[in-house]
Order: C-alpha cells, then structure tokens, then sequence
C-alpha cells in the first residue's frame, strides 16, 4: 500500500523540482503543508478531479497564494485535466503555461481564486462560505451542502483584512469554514516573534470560532482535527504546527526555504533524508495511482448528487443564477424606469437615483446581494427586496460588513466566484483606498462585482478632506478591467447599472452624488447612452460648435449652465456626457471624434482630481478640477472656493477661443 | 465647586449647539464620551494648553475624528489659543474656520494628527507610542516621559488596520499607550451586534494588551482605570460602557445621534435633561474657569521640564531633530556617492542602489528609522546603521512590521507627527494599494515619509500578475502633495532620495526595480537633475532633434537603446529622463518646453500602465506601457511578450514621423 508520508513526499519533490528548474518560486509552505494537503484531499475534501466545475464541491482556497505549487501538484497528482500534464508543472512560472507564479483564477480549474496578495484568500474563503449558507438556504442542504477550506499563513493571519474576515465569520457562525492555518513560527524577515506575540488561538475565539492546534506532521492528528471541525457549529481553526520546508536536510526550519529554490546540493540530500530516489518530476507508479484515485473518489458522491440534482424542481433556475445569466425581465425593468423618470424629472442625488434603481432591479434579479460597510442609509443600498441576513437566516439578501470596506470587497468577491450571486456593496467613494487590494481582484479575475460608492467629490461638503475623494476616480480608471460610471441623472444612473450588469466579465465602480441633481435626460431613448460611455447630451445651437465641454456626474449640470452662459456670448457649445471612460474608448473611432468635437475647444470639468483628464481635452484643452486635497465646508462654498463654476468654465473656453 | 457633571455636559452642549448651528456633524460620540474625556483631560493627561508644541506633552489621539466637536469643545474650553475664540465653535465646518468637519493636523493645535478615516488614528498612535519609546531610549525618561492616550470606537475596532496596530503594540509591549474605546454598542447601522461579535476585551488580551471594563459615565471608576492602566506593562485598552448621544431625551443610545443634528426639541429637552439653563455657546463662568484651570495645571510640570532640559548637554540636536532639521554633513554624503557611482558605473537593480544609498545616509542622518514589511532582504532596506528595534532595545533604528503595510505606513505617520524621525518603510510597489489610505494620510498632513516600493513593473517578472503594479504609479501620482519618484540608475536614486528628504512637506515614494540596470549617468554632477523631475539625458546628435523618447527607472535605458536603433536610421531622436512628475510640473514653463521638445515626435515608454500620460507626449504621440495586467513568466519574456521594446519604442516614433 502506498503510505501517506510517499502521497506527502510527492508534493515535496515536485515542489522542489519545479522551483529549481524555474530557478523561482516559494518551496517552504508547500514543503511545510503536505503532509496536511494529503489529509485533506485524501479523506476530506469533496472533489472529482475530472469535474472541477461541480457545484456542490467542497471549495479549497490555498490563501498562502506564494505556495503556488502545492496547488499545482495536487491538480498533477489528483489529475485534474488541466495540470495532468507533467510540462505543465516542469513549466511552473514560464510563459504561456498555467502555472503561475501565484494561483489564477481561470488559468487553473484548482484556483477556486487567485491569490498571493496576503489576506485576500481567507476573506475571499468567507464569502464563499457565506455563499454556501446562502444557497443552501435557497435550495436545501439536498442541493447545496458543502466545506469551504483554507490553508492560509502567518503573512494572511498579519494582515488586517484578515481580522476583518475573521470577525464576519464569526458573527454569522459559518460553521463549514475550516481554515487550517500554517503555524510554522517563520516569516520572511525571520522567526515570527519578531513582528508578531499574537495568540492566534484566543484571536480568533474572540471572535467565536472553535480553535485547536495538531502537528501538522502527523496525519491522524490532522484528521481528529478536521473531521471534529466540520461537526463544529462555529468556523474553525486548526493551527497546524509545521516546520517550513519540510525534509530539506539543512533549511528546513527557515525562513531560507522561504522564497528561493533550494539549490541541487539541498535536493538531494531531501531525496536521501526523505528516501525519495526517483528522478526529478518521476512519480512512482504506485503513488501517482494512489493520488489519482484520491482525486476521482468523489465521483460517486457526484453521481448522487447529479441524481438528485436532476429532480430538483428548481434546477433550470439554479444553473442559469449559477451560470450568471438574468432573468430576461430585467430589461423591461430597465426600460419603465428610464421613461418614468425621464418623464417626472425628479431632483435627486444619485445616490438617491441609485437607490430607486435598486428598488426597480433588486425584485427582478434575485441574485443581486447587496450591502454596505456600516453606511446603509448613507450609500442608500438596502432595498424592499433586501431584507438582511443574519446567523439565523440566511435567506435574506443585504449583508451587513460593519466598517470593513476591505472585508465587504475581498467578501463580494467570495461570493461571487462562488457562483448563484451578483454582489453590490456601497461605501464612500474615498474609501475605495480601503478595499483597494480585493476590487483589483474583482478586476483580474473577472467578478460582476458592483461597488456603490456615493458622496463622490468636494460635493459632498462639511465632512471634509479627509472624505472628499481626489485621486480616486484617476486610480479606478487606471485599473484594468473597471468599468467606473459616473452617471449625471437618474436616468444615467439607471444606464450605468444596466451596462454594468451587462458586463459579466468584470467588476464596475457607481460613483454617486451626495447632493441633489437635476435630471437631464428628459426624452426617453431605449438606446443606452451611457454604455457608449460618452454621447452629446446636449449639441452646441444656432452655429456650428466652437466649444466642447466633457463633464461627468454631478458637473454635467454645470456644464450645461456654462454652455448657456457661452450662448449669451454668443459662443456655440456643445455639452458632452462622459460617464464612463472605459466604454467611450470602445467605440469607433469615427464616433469618439464627432463627440469630442476635434477642432474645437475643449473644456472638462470634474470636481475631483484631474489627472488623466489630457486623454480627452489634448494638450490645448482645459481642465477645471481639483488640484490639491479638499475643505470642509458647505458643498456650494467649496465649489465657488475651488472655482469648480459655470463661469470658470465658460471662461476658460473663452480664453482658448 | 463646579462638578464634573457640569464639565462634561459643557462639552455635551457645544456639541449640540455647535452641530445645530451648523446644520451638519456627529453629535453621538462626543455627547457619550464627555465623562471619560473630561477625566482624562482634568486629571491625567499632561499638557498646557498655551504651550500646545511642548515636546513631552501627553499625546492625545481622537481616532474616531468624526467626534470632532469633542476635540474642539476641550480646545476652546481649556484655552488652547486657536480655538479659545467661540466663534470657532460658532462656525463648525465653515470655509475659512479652523473646526473643520474632521480633526485637521496643522489646523488646530490640539489635533495632533488628522482622523475620520476610521482606525488611521489608532495605528498613528501606536507610531506615537514607539516614538516616545526611541525618544526616551536616545534622550532618557528625564526628557521624554509621556503617554499617548487614544479615543477610538467602534468603527476603529472594525477596520482591518486596528489589528495591525493593536498586534504591533502588543509585540512592542508599548505600556505607555492607553486606548478609551467607546464602547456603545451602536454603528450606524444600527446595533453592533449586527456585525460584529468580537470580544473585545479577549482580542486584545491576545494580542498582549492589559485591558479592563468600566462604566464610562462615572468618573471614579473612569480614573481609578487610567490611572492602573498608567502603572500597567503592557499597552491598556479601557473599555468604557457608555450611551451614544448621552443626555438626548429620546434618542440617546441610538444611532440617530450618530451622524445628524440632534434637532432643536431633542435639544432643549436635553437642557432640562441635564439641568443646562445657559443659551447656546453660553459657557457658565465657574465652568468655564475650572476648565481653563484644568487647561493651564500643566504649565508647572512643562516648567519644571524646560528647566531640566535647559540643562540637557544633547538639548541642540533634540530640538533640530525634532524640528525636522538634518545634520549638515548629509550633502557631502550625497555628493560622495554621486562622484563614486557615476565613476564606477555599477549594473545595480535600483533597489539595490537604494540600499547603497540608504547605507551612505542612515550614518549622518541618525534620525532616519528604516523598515518593511516583512520584505527587509527583498527591499533591501536595512543597514548597518539601523540595527532592528526590539521591545528590550529602543535604541535601535530598524522596525519588522510584519506583513502589515497599512499599519507600517499609518505607523510611520504617527513617528513623523510625534517628531524627532523621518521614517522610511518597504514593501513591494503593487502594495502601495494596501497602504494607500495611510499614504494618503502623509500627503494631507505634510509629513516626511519615506515608501521604499520596489519590485516596480512586470520587470519582477515571475511572481506574475499579482505583484506587478500596472495602475500603481498612476494611483500614487494622482495623489496631491506625494512626490513619486522612478529613478532609472544609482546616481538618479541618490538624487530621489536626496530631493525626498529636502522636501520637508510630504512623503515621497520611490519606485525601485528588482532587474539590474546600467549606471546611465556617468558624468558627475553636483547639481541634482533628479529635482528638476525630468532633463534631456541624451541630446539628440548629428542634427536637429526629431524625436523625444521620455522615460523613467527601468525603461530609460531601453530608451537609450531606442535612441541608437533610430541613430541608425538617421533620425535624431532625444532621450528624457523623467523620474519625478511632481517637480518637472513645478519647472519654468520654457525649461519644461525644451526638455519635452514640443513640436517633435514624442514617444514615453514606461512598463506599468499608460494612464497619464498623454499629459507629456500629448495627442499625437506615443504611450508604450501596459493596457493589462500582467503574466508570470521570466522579465525579458515578459517586456518581449507586451511589447515593451527598444524596437517598439522606434518604431512608434517612426510612423509619426
């Protein structure tokens, strides 16, 4: 019979092979955790190898995402199709293989999420167990009933997300999160004593988890341990005390095994320590065979479930919420707002404007989870269709993160890769600086994930600088893959959302007044304008068009003054709408010059930052903006104080003219 | 004799009052926190509010700056001089006032950082509370002895920042810090236990914190607390019970006295609650009095101390220290280097020529205090000058963060503001989004802080898309008041940081690449080209210039390259060195002119996103950089793989030609 230390070392020796032959890559953790990750996906873990994509898995989140190949090894060993092929892991690191340097996403069936920026795993692991809890209260444990488990390190347990994780898991008692943290006492710099006395035991039972501590060496111990968390009614952690680098004869034990290849010399004397003889990238017949029956041991649990899946009465909804697809209602939803409020006008802030999409969406697309981080009645997120969940019911649709901004994204990302949800959550615009790290995840793994951040400039009045976002719409809109809407009216705001839901691929960004607006789009078009990203909301009279003014949000209507205040001077403007950067670059090229007016002066203005505002107004253009930190003073005093006005505007296309 | 009950509520009523007038503000904090910051400021706290600067003062941190009003009401009620006059209170969030909505450092004296952005006061104050440690290691406890007291809520506890502090504290074991948590039971959301079931009191036990619970409006208990947490070990956490908006009649104890004037009913319901007959802003005389009193018991603790360090032998380097000033003998220091680098044209990756940098500087200037996060052999910022401070050595000059950046950099902050250091602290560039609010915070509060990011482009290669910053510098040079420096070779990051430290107004940050690159200055000069933010590195030859290459760090020398393949084919093309924005925007119109070239071809290559800069190359030019994210695969694979090439680069300035 193969042994359980042969299933381990297997790990170890492709570990190391692969991080030797790359001459890259982090060997101490997958060395350290092996023994653990063989317990795991040996005895535990629900998974068929040849069925990655199964919706009832349990889910295994590698937050140490620097450990990359132990990931990868188990998909080699257990066969998962994508990684059966050993170049795959021969490859590790190298262009145009999946095995990268840190989990991804869609490169790797295995990589429930990418990880490698510290923390973001854990937290991303207690959205999909909110996820579970969520689903199973929607079609019972017969439907959805699974583990979502975690290996995570020190590095994840330091971080301050991870805090923030910890705590929501707690309040709402996940109790199927194990999380099976690497307690090898090394960090990069050295031993952990010397950036950290934490207990991490008592940390997390503050926060209501059960805790216990094995040797992560000895199996049985590990398996006591799991099999009693998953029983547990509370989230669990399970303090594995490992040494990093495992059987490396001189490293093991430091933090040298960190993030470096061992070098030849330590390889082989781990192959005579651990009495491995075989070849580098050789798996011994009988233990590869050992693996590859571990990793198709849940077919069977498949096939039951498959059969009862198939008499599940609402299985055509499961698949399509988990396939991501709407209810094809929505759009009609879309379209009675758009003509009621083009119709009534309504001043609203869009934040507020936001708020009754949301009533108009939420009923019609059950799959949309909002939230916010302590701000619901600011962000105005929360709708009829949204009543909370909370530990005792998890049938409802608004989630409560407490001040956790960071938390509330790296969580909405959980939830969405775990599949059946689309999650908005809403804080203020400046504290996209908070939760920064987990919406560039949303971006690169390609989550429809929506982030409702209102009070979105010096609009936003007496709170101040330390409230009035500068840089944050330059830094949204560098990132890749962001859709960032900065819609005018209620009926852009509608606009926005549609498009953003449009896109499957990627998250999107609603920046939102605090203050009240007029609306501005009063004749109803069912064409989304605002998914062309830019359009002339309002084209330049009696002459051909001098000036062009590009304004977004709440400085459309500003823009629209300067372009009367112009007319009086007989100047023909035309007023451009720009809400949304991305989507505008998108069109053809023929149409970006007809909005852009190329010939004629060009004026934007944003009452935030003005960075990157060039692209669109060229080097002869102007841009009246911020351009230095706010105030705190009443919203109209600080746009007369940073000349943020009609007549600024109107006076530098005059000037240019 | 006047109460204390009668101290408290003066507080309570220029809240009320102050935020009535106003129309805007937090009544909720200060109204339940008054009892504890009246003992704390009555009987404790170590200040004379006319000598607000004094150097061993206690420090005072309101972390949860939303509670402003409590800041103001104690500066006008014990006479600090900026806030003695009412109308200061009077004009709460008024343009022109120094009661800003948030507590601004720099505005009002008694604010000794700037908070709102929850849990930032919290890590400042553990940067305090180090600060007073190092100090007292170098001067002696005759000299520097005080305490850092912290208000935080609730909010703080929930930010992910507030562990990576409280843990640091913990390691350090910094006795003298005293959190006052304010414990309410209410968020704004409603009640806490809606998202969060911590205990407190255990976190911060496991953490290594003495803690303890008391009833937050009664006095006695208040300060038999403080008064053992002063004698305590360890860092104090103060639990005090109170009801949010104490003294409201109806909404007392609910989040409707959170962030919302109280209203004139519930106001004057409070005055005969409280037995408060006096109009707004009306302070009774022998209140008033016992105040100032309490204001002004300091001055004789703050005179005995100037007379004992009139006669401190070091007393002329802690007052230049503390104010900022740095030793003379840096800039031969500076020079030295520049000669020898540019003589002996090392192939260093600039972040190794950081650490020769920081290896010739930390020597003369002793008040440089290095640092990272948990990267200290990637980053390379320790030097034999800067031994690691432990928490039996506070003398020493090197800190292990641990894997926290957000807490390093609001730490690094509270060690800037408690004066006497200029801290510097490392981490990978792509991290800069985990300490951006932090960042932010430097930039807002003027404060020297050094952020040593390296690993700064797809040039790190396999670590993969994770880790390669692409929107990053754009993020960062959005940000007002940050001076973002990417220097290409050894001579341009002397020059960075040698403009860093003589900006003493801001925090700087230096991009630094992990790849090695050549010494491309190799004539000395003493003037430092690097403050000019960009200069003409290599003229174009032969003829009149046709193109202008602009780049920065990594890619200059690709430029160069770019240069000569373009030489070849008989265009005459310039290279521009443009390692600091910031300062090149300052530049004289005409030097900016000429250095750019107008009126030729210009092309920028720079390997991080394009965001930005089409401010330098305007409408017709070139942007060679990234439009995604990354890979994972070796460097040269990766500039090859996204076009990032000296052939790239020539050919985009030949099809404009």
């Amino acid at each position: 019979m193969t042994t359980h230390a042969a299933m381990a070392n297997a790990i170890r020796f492709l570990t190391m092979d692969a991080i030797e032959k790359s001459k890259s890559g982090h060997p101490g953790m997958p060395m350290g955790m092996a023994d653990v990750a063989t317990v795991l996906f040996t005895r535990f873990l629900k998974y068929d190898a040849k069925a990655p994509k199964w919706a009832d898995r349990d889910r295994f989140i590698l937050s140490a995402g620097h450990g990359s190949m132990l990931l990868y090894a188990l998909g080699y060993l257990t066969g998962f199709e994508d990684l059966s092929d050993i170049e795959q892991i021969k490859n590790f690191r190298q262009m145009g293989y999946r095995t990268a340097g840190h989990p991804e996403f869609g490169h790797v069936a295995i990589a429930e999420t990418t990880t490698g920026p510290l923390g973001q795993g854990i937290a991303n692991a207690v959205g999909f167990a909110l996820g579970e809890k969520m689903a199973a209260a929607r079609h019972g444990a017969e439907i959805v009933d699974h583990y979502t488990y975690v290996i995570a390190g020190d590095g994840c347990l330091m971080e301050g997300i991870s805090q923030e994780a910890i705590s929501l898991a707690g309040v709402w008692n996940l109790s199927k999160l194990i999380v099976l943290w690497d307690d090898n006492h090394i960090c990069i710099d050295g031993d952990t004593a010397i950036s950290t006395s934490d207990d991490q035991l008592a940390r997390f039972q503050a926060s209501n988890w059960d805790v216990c501590r094995v040797d992560g060496h000895d199996p049985e111990t590990i398996a006591t341990a799991i099999a009693a968390a998953q029983k547990s009614g509370q989230p669990s952690l399970i303090a594995c005390k490992t040494t990093i680098g495992y059987g490396a004869p001189t490293k093991a034990g430091s933090e040298k095994t960190h993030g470096a290849p061992l070098g030849a010399e330590e390889i082989a004397g781990a192959r005579a320590k651990l009495n491995w003889p075989h070849a580098p990238f050789e798996i011994p017949a009988d233990v590869l065979s050992a693996w590859r029956a571990a990793g198709s041991k849940g077919s069977e649990a498949r096939a039951t479930w498959e059969k009862r899946f198939a008499a599940y009465g609402n299985k055509a909804e499961f698949e399509s919420t988990n396939a991501g697809i709407l209810p094809a209602v929505w759009k009609q939803a879309v379209s009675d707002f758009k003509k009621k409020v083009s119709a009534e006008q309504p001043k609203w802030a869009t934040r507020k404007a936001s708020q009754e999409v949301l009533e108009a969406l939420t009923p019609v697309i059950p799959a949309m989870i909002g939230g916010s981080a302590d701000l619901t009645h600011s962000n105005l997120t929360i709708t009829k269709a949204t009543k909370p969940v909370t530990p005792r019911d998890f049938s409802g649709r608004y989630i409560h993160y407490g001040v956790r901004e960071h938390g509330m994204a790296a969580i909405m990302n959980g939830l969405s890769l775990h599949g059946g949800f689309i999650p908005y959550g809403g804080t203020f615009l400046i504290f996209a600086n908070y939760l920064w790290p987990a919406l560039r995840m949303s971006a690169m793994m390609d989550q429809r994930v929506l982030y409702v951040l209102t009070h979105d400039s010096i609009g936003l009045g007496e709170d101040g600088p330390t409230h009035q976002p500068i840089e944050t719409l330059s830094a949204l809109r560098a990132t890749p893959n962001v859709l960032v809407f900065r819609p005018a009216d209620p009926v852009e705001t509608m606009e926005a959302y549609e498009a953003a839901l449009d896109n499957a691929t990627g998250p999107s960004v609603f920046a939102l007044s605090r203050q009240n607006l007029p609306t501005l789009r009063t004749t109803h078009t069912d064409e989304n304008l605002t998914a062309k990203g830019a359009y002339v909301l309002a084209e330049a009279e009696g002459k051909k068009r001098q000036v062009t003014l590009i304004a977004t949000g709440s400085e459309v209507s500003l823009a629209m003054e300067a372009r009367k205040l112009l007319a009086d001077k007989g100047i023909a403007a035309c007023v451009v709408s720009m809400p949304c950067w991305e989507l505008f670059e998108r069109q053809p090229k023929e149409y970006r010059s007809k909005v852009l007016g190329e010939g004629t002066v060009r004026v934007a203005v944003e009452a935030l930052g003005t960075f990157g505002w060039e692209r669109w107004v060229g080097e002869n253009g102007a841009v009246i903006g911020m351009n230095g930190f706010g105030a705190s003073a009443p919203a109209e005093k600080l746009y007369e104080h940073f000349g943020i006005t009609a007549e600024k505007v109107a006076e530098a296309a005059m000037v240019r003219l």
